[in-house]
């Protein structure tokens, strides 16, 4: 069994910032994809903004099973069809493994329905990461706590809904606290928000960040899920019904007749 | 204390239909609204899809505390700009209570970020709804189960995302069983899904749907919710940070610089 | 409508430490009820530890809405007797609202089935609790955020089970997290863990814990609830089953007899 | 990898009772070990009430992955410690799957936190299971829904906490709803309720139940899982805070101190 990951990057900031580029030289989506490899269950692929439908063509999210997406500065830049195509499969049981200032992206914020909006300082200053589920697949291995010594700040309120479990909580220098590891399901698919990964800091290069995404896809894969009519609002026609009944009263539909979508 | 309801109609089958002419002569809306003002506590006015902006002004969505939802076959003809200005609102606090057909509602389905797909059977067969959380505040006063003689059937799976608390379930005569009454919240706005209300049968005449939607109302409503600043992400200068700290590293935004939306 | 509120002391070392007698001469029990008569919704009369049946009889439980316990040395010595009355009145929808090193009260335990450990340390260090659910009532009328100058430290992990809402996260000077307020339902009762109250420092004196504490005893509070049945598992006979239904098959249990509770 | 599942059976009424031990001639936990046996990853043995310790000495848990737990008669004949140890190593990360008439052991409810209790009748109807989430592992291979044409019926209320997540939803001929499947973390361990089992019909001889509780098997197992210090609440010196900070104010407790428990 391989869980075929996928790493979608804006690749924006490596193109037009020096600090950036020297950080991440092939692209911070080909970084994570080289952290991902680290586990030999994975094998990933990257897929940046610029390509072809931003490199997520129907095809290509089909052979996916779990997809990791950093953006930033070109969220809207990103297709609604795009965006759309993607939440379908993540109902149909794709994981989504969704970093950093894409907590802004068109994606996720399509999928909780919700702002999604935070509050941010970008000073070099120490994020420290708690476990507080400790027992949560994504925390497997990891020590109580860990630090990240220059790290953007994000501040709550995080307009999320409640999640599923809160994994991580992040106490940084300048006071302020952000739930930095949440979990949901919307439809078949798992999604994970990880915080970590401003652009002009090493974040992708510490190792224990690398161990978390491998256990967040590990924790994303979800390789029974099938749900590929979940879309639909099928009707039941009265004479196959489980139990048998026989119609009464008065009727909107005629027999046959699809719902209104 | 006032409770402001806002009971919106589509107001077609209404208009069509002569069974839900005959059920609802003053239209659906004017029902629900009817038999929330039992509640001396609620003062209950009503809007439709026909109406200018569909009777959802930004004016409107202001004055209004809990807003009801009924629509079936006309999904598709609202506008999206007052979509959003009622997600908008639901994050700033409004309650939002989403009843029957509207599962497939632009507004729901935006809030919920997930197909709210389910199957349905139209055969005036017995529906039962259980309280499977008697303590819930929308459970109060009600028994352990109700009967609804002739209902249209909803059947799992009903792709929402998991509630924070399952308050309803329903029991049809068919076979199928269906999460009827489910709560979230967005933002800082309370949401309630209640599964009962086909237009061809006389449900919103029955007492205990009533008494259901009266205390709906009653628990959605967020007196204390202020929140309305939570749409943007707000820089916080470092200077001002809560705890002092000193500026390291690299940069990538300017002091005074607006994040990306 | 008065909501009955019973402050729960240990009132120990209000008794035997001179910091914590002049910080609350009259006891803690005594200070939180006077923070809480401040609301005119509230009626607050006060139970100790050294009380006949430390203050809990089945009847003034009965005439209790909203139950606050404050515990810190002592657990052990709290009669297990009184705790399974206390649990079952939460069961039927009395409110329960526990405050600081309650959380290895046996009342909280008993009703969360888990550990409910922490770390801690006591240095008189500045926490800061942030308002991560802005929405929610037990938030109505806070700013973002507010400072105890001088706190004991508590850490994660906190053992406790997943909450239905987490509504403050404290930040603590020395590198901690922690969740401060946690919202619970076990049967109709709502439960609300609340962290701060340290007896050393003068937390209960603080304008702004008084509201949090006054706003939880409102939340709680359930007037709906008449659970008074949830504790055991009735039969319900074949001849009285909703839906007609004929007996078959082979039967452990003969009519009339009792489940094995 | 292999899953060390071991099943607790009270085995009592298959001393007793003729159609139990026709059903199950070795005793209810050896057909569930068989059923788990059928998946490779699984080694499943078996453990009984009458052993010494119930079969469950200390020594004997830590070799367990995850535990099932069918009981009935004699609850109350579980030793009250044999209870604790099973609890801890349930917060240790030990995965824990209650079946049936279990809902009532002292292990569930210990865990839980409620009263557990439920309506019921045994009249050999049908029963019908939704997979009301079908992303869910659990659910993972199985049909939208399936029947067992006899079994004892439970009905809601069903007064367990809310739920991690809900997986299945039965309907009863009789005119019940139940929810079937239920999931919980306590601690690290993952809990699964699973309604079917009732012991005079053959419940655990249909194919699709066995694949249920294989599904759960390897759900609940959580080999990350070394949550062996989470019982007590340790003391952080002062000095060895993360961030440097000097003690303040008043103390109660003397350096070295331990808290109360």
């Amino acid at each position: 069994m391989t869980i075929r990951a996928l790493v979608w990057g804006e690749n924006v900031h490596e193109q037009i910032n020096a600090i950036v580029a020297e950080n991440y030289p092939k692209g911070m989506h080909e970084r994570i994809a080289e952290v991902l490899r680290e586990d030999a269950n994975i094998s990933a692929s990257t897929a940046t903004l610029q390509e072809p439908e931003h490199g997520l063509s129907e095809a290509r999210l089909k052979e996916t099973d779990v997809l990791l997406w950093w953006g930033h500065r070109s969220h809207g830049e990103v297709a609604d069809e795009v965006v759309e195509r993607v939440a379908k499969r993540v109902w149909e049981g794709m994981g989504l493994i969704v970093l950093h200032s894409a907590h802004f992206s068109k994606i996720f914020k399509r999928l909780m329905g919700s702002p999604c909006a935070l509050n941010w300082r970008e000073a070099g200053e120490r994020e420290r990461l708690w476990v507080v589920n400790p027992g949560h697949p994504i925390a497997a291995g990891l020590p109580q706590h860990f630090e990240l010594e220059m790290e953007e700040m994000y501040g709550e309120p995080f307009t999320v809904p409640e999640p599923l479990e809160t994994v991580f909580i992040s106490w940084f220098q300048g006071g302020e606290v952000f739930r930095s590891g949440l979990t949901y399901r919307r439809g078949a698919g798992n999604i994970f928000y990880f915080r970590p990964g401003h652009e002009t800091y090493p974040t992708y290069h510490q190792q224990i960040v690398g161990q978390v995404l491998r256990n967040a896809v590990n924790w994303a894969y979800n390789p029974g899920a099938q749900a590929v009519n979940i879309h639909s609002a099928p009707n039941r026609p009265i004479e196959q019904a489980i139990e048998p009944i026989t119609e009464r009263g008065p009727r909107l539909h005629q027999a046959g007749q699809k719902g209104f979508a």
